[in-house]
């Protein structure tokens, strides 16, 4: 039944394909299928964090195939954990569907999912799948600091340097080709399937990052938060080429101090001031960012 | 604003309002508020899980309580971990909601989740919230071994005893008595918040339990998991008192070696068989359940 849905198989039976398109790592001590997943920390300390995707806001089916939803949604909550200095191990994901999902679109999900998770070692260890008029997603990752101490957002000084790593307005300049009408290209793709520096966040780490943060909301905003958490004042330089709003390219901005050298694949983007937490641009204040409810 | 929205308070107000509400304990490194938490896992392995509660199909606002839902949706998942013969730790939630979502059912929520966690010692460490026309709850659940090894469904043997631990059909129940109309009263307070005997799963587990499972599907449901997983037959003991298919009590049921002592607050309903994979009641096969997409 290539056109079967969810309603076809029954909830086993779709929770049953779905395990099978997934794989294991040594550090998965028990896999999908139990009450709950057992999943080896031998640092003694783990990372955790979630992020939920619901169709009309995060994606659109028309826009995104499953696949490159199941990317993005491991992207975003890895991209969390890199941001803490640490590296994703496992995700464990929720399905609310309709009866009628195809159960294709749940195959392609769970891939891209194993895809995504695969680039840092990451595999799908659980999850949850239930009946809901409105498709959502919902992935927690799991990660390891490999004896690091976390990089929070409260640790940036003045006098550290502020460093990008990655890329930023690809997903945002995508998804505005997208709504008008353009389907494919490179910026599209990074729309559909952004690509997170995930090796640079534990680089930074060791690099003496004092603050770091995954760049979800736009730059802007999510300096924000560092300024904030930080009570500093980020200035950033002024760049022909540096987007300040767009988010959802998770993109990694960290602190680092003056004298650290810079990892190779980071940019110097600004300087971390005394004086109140604020974000402003070549001096001058400037604001913007994603909310849900504005 | 006794009656302001999720969209009077934007995402970051709202989630201000929320972390107001939740309280920490020593296994927090890090809690709610940046990337990403961190977590102490001193046992080097850490037990997860994940479950989703969508409006209209796990819960109704007019026949629960924000708290109900909170209590509920912590215990489906702390009771998974105990399942395991664990202890939940820590707690992820996603929150999907309308713009109109009163500020009051969010903090609602956010105080049951804290209570129910509170009676394992575990808290609420991260979450997102995002927009959403269907009101959706996603927990994800952390817990500890404590030394134990992981009870399984698989490892049950025939000549094992089945026990159960806690009650069964009282959230069938109360769920049938607010079909009718009845709003109050012990059943109907044990849908809106099931009690799962969160300390029953590691004693079981320390007293040499081969397999253990959450009765979350219904009593037969959950027993067919097992005797699948463990390639065993389950026969249960005709009962007088004992609910077969409703779910959502969240029990334990589990298997013990015949010499085990059989721990207060447990009592065998019933033995584990050679032969097919397979459960009846006296001899007689029997079946039901609950499926998502039947």
């Amino acid at each position: 039944m290539a056109d079967a849905t969810a309603r076809d198989l029954g909830e086993f039976g779709l929770i049953a394909r779905v395990l099978e398109r997934l794989g294991t790592s040594p550090a998965v001590l028990l896999g999908p299928g139990d009450d709950a997943a057992v999943v080896a920390v031998p640092d003694g300390r783990v990372v955790a964090t979630t992020d939920v995707l619901v169709e009309g806001v995060h994606f659109r089916r028309d826009w995104s195939s499953a696949y490159d939803v199941g990317r993005k949604a491991a992207a975003a909550n890895l991209a969390d954990v890199a941001a803490m200095g640490g590296r994703g191990t496992a995700l464990l994901v929720g399905l609310a569907a309709p009866a009628d999902l195809p159960v294709d679109w749940a195959v392609g999900l769970a891939d891209g999912l194993r895809d995504e998770a695969a680039l840092v070692g990451a595999v799908v260890v659980g999850g949850d799948t239930v009946r809901s008029e409105v498709l959502v997603v919902s992935v927690t990752a799991l990660g390891d600091l490999q004896g690091r101490a976390p990089v929070t957002r409260a640790g940036a000084r003045p006098g550290d340097v502020v460093v990008l790593a990655g890329e930023l307005g690809r997903s945002a300049a995508g998804l505005a080709l997208l709504r008008e009408g353009t389907m494919s290209g490179p910026l599209v793709d990074a729309h559909r399937r952004p690509t997170p520096p995930y090796d640079l966040g534990p680089v930074l780490a060791d690099a003496g990052a004092t603050a770091m943060c995954d760049v979800s909301d736009g730059l802007l905003a999510d300096l924000g938060h560092i300024a904030v958490a930080s009570a500093v004042h980020v200035d950033v330089d002024p760049a022909d080429e540096l987007f300040l709003t767009g988010g959802e390219d998770h993109a990694l901005v960290a602190t680092l101090p003056a004298d650290a050298e810079v990892p190779a694949g980071c940019r110097v983007i600004g300087r971390v001031l005394d004086g109140p937490a604020q974000v402003t641009v070549a001096g001058r204040p400037r604001t913007g960012g994603w909310d849900h409810y504005a």
